[in-house]
């Protein structure tokens, strides 16, 4: 059976405060563990945590298990809180570069009484969590160092992906010419991809023993990347086609100035006059007109239309990819619990 | 014989490309890979590098080597530079928490054209470099994880003294209660003493074959760290009382708020009306008149006094340390040759 959000979060509090009782081993004080707790639980817990259940889910499906044992269990939920306070690291710093008001519903971190760009270094701490659980929880296990290197990884290639991101649509400056088809794939492959889809799945065939070099993790990796990518076009797509009600908030992509599947696959099609349009009002915060004109464009070129057939395309060929997995090698399960999850979701 | 500034320094070009010349596998684009260039060369090449040679010139202590094998060299050239990747890492993350202007003599990276906020992502990537170069030097090495572990811990306590060191000297609140003799100690300790002495030469003994669990370690870390925090002292104290000309700056503690040695010196020997001119003074950028009377204070504590008698007896107490080092465990030539550098320096 797949864990559920409660039995996930449940975890929470042990991890935390295995981080917190170890530091008076760092001579720290009542007070530096106080903030360290109020920190870690303001900027960790409460999201989604669909990436760090999907390891605990992975796990059970590679192990044919509905149940996993206590011990196999917590080690799978230690992975999955260690990609969420990798994700809660890069979430910290990119509200900064972003200047982002709220995260979650609730003012970001950096925005909260007495923090401000002390947050910077509270990226880093949330980072340095990571591999005290993992030290605390794998250090004699074979998989270590493969763990270990696994979040090395996937935080160069998460870091790599932002700064081509920051790059390609900085603060008030905006120029379509810097966005393209191939830098939006560049960006949601190494921004999310890795660490959202791949890095999870890695984490739990390491686990359950799968080596660092085996076939079996290319094989995941064909398929996970470009679900990961499926899975952010859909965020841009619902961003402006979505419903408000239903994805839980009001899209501001267009205004924001980002390099959105939508816009590279209207500038690929665009026509001199409509690409002007696009020019002049793309990435302009008020009146609201701006941001109008362009979904104005967006529908003259029906990239409605456009998206349900890369939808389509997508699902049919990551389809075809599982069927040919080797379920000796790594249960095709494994690929299709994501699928479902993502395909044709509205939110 | 010691490594010399231009050995070392000639070593970084070569890391630098070992960086480059893996990005195509990240299917970085050349515009990335020249970003990555300019901004590494930017931020980790041109520092004082005492850090990374004392890595080197520990190893050939322990070695008894005056000069080092080829292959033996290069790896601890590699854990050098790793240490001044890692040092680049804090500097250019610390520049934007406190908003300096400068660092080393030049705008720091965050206020080059085009960078701002930009420079947190790169401060990842800095860090994410030192995995990549342990992991291309060291993979196969026996002591490849007490060497992660090592980065990973030292990290950890630089942020928990610099997380103490915003905290107890926050921008525009200027609070002398907040100080104490413990806050700078620990300040000291963990910010700057962990990763600047303690580290290279844990470094350096993994390196050559001393296990994570020696005793030697422990020897290594109760000379090493008063060292350090001796070393920080002196550099409070020549803030205050170094000559602009020998110590290349011009001194701004007492304007910047700092928790430095003095003023906690100062508050513990002060009467109530000298604490008061202290409260009155202390941390105001300008008219200069505030930091004179500071000062007029310390010159009535006798600070300058009281630094010298504390660095007598720290040296004193080193000294007997140091003496004590059993030879066979690990030479005394590795804490003489840091204390000969440290010691009555003027700059």
């Amino acid at each position: 059976m797949a864990t559920t959000r409660a039995e996930f979060g449940s975890f929470f509090p042990k991890f935390l405060d295995d981080l917190l009782s170890e530091l008076p081993s760092f001579e720290a004080t009542p007070a530096m563990v106080e903030r360290l707790k109020t920190m870690f639980t303001y900027t960790v817990d409460g999201g989604k945590m669909n990436r760090g259940m999907s390891v605990v889910d992975t796990v059970k499906i590679v192990r044919g298990e509905s149940e996993l044992p206590a011990d196999v269990n917590t080690k799978a939920m230690v992975l999955g809180w260690a990609v969420e306070w990798l994700q809660a690291f890069f979430l910290v710093a990119d509200d900064i570069m972003d200047e982002s008001p709220t995260r979650r519903g609730q003012p970001a971190w950096y925005r909260t009484a007495g923090v401000g760009t002390v947050a910077i270094n509270d990226s880093f701490i949330i980072e340095a969590a990571i591999y005290r659980l993992l030290k605390k929880y794998f250090r004699d296990d074979p998989c270590y160092v493969d763990l270990l290197e696994s979040f090395h990884e996937a935080s160069y290639q998460t870091e790599l992906g932002q700064m081509v991101d920051l790059l390609t649509a900085p603060e008030n400056d905006v120029n379509l010419d810097r966005f393209s088809i191939e830098k939006h794939s560049y960006i949601v492959t190494y921004k999310t991809a890795f660490y959202s889809f791949y890095l999870p799945v890695v984490l739990a065939l390491l686990m359950t023993g799968t080596r660092a070099d085996s076939p079996v993790l290319a094989v995941a990796r064909d398929i996970l990347i470009p679900l990961g990518v499926y899975f952010q076009v859909q965020d841009d797509y619902l961003d402006c086609y979505g419903h408000p009600d239903v994805i839980g908030k009001v899209g501001t992509d267009i205004e924001d100035n980002k390099c959105s599947w939508l816009i590279v696959q209207a500038l690929d099609r665009v026509t001199p006059e409509q690409r002007q349009i696009l020019a002049d009002n793309y990435g302009r915060k008020s009146p609201a007109e701006h941001a109008l004109r362009v979904k104005q464009v967006y529908n003259d070129l029906d990239l409605d239309a456009v998206y349900k057939a890369y939808e389509d395309e997508t699902i049919a060929e990551l389809q075809a990819k599982i069927s040919n997995v080797d379920n000796n090698a790594v249960p095709q399960a494994v690929f299709t619990a994501f699928l479902n999850k993502v395909a044709k979701r509205t939110k």
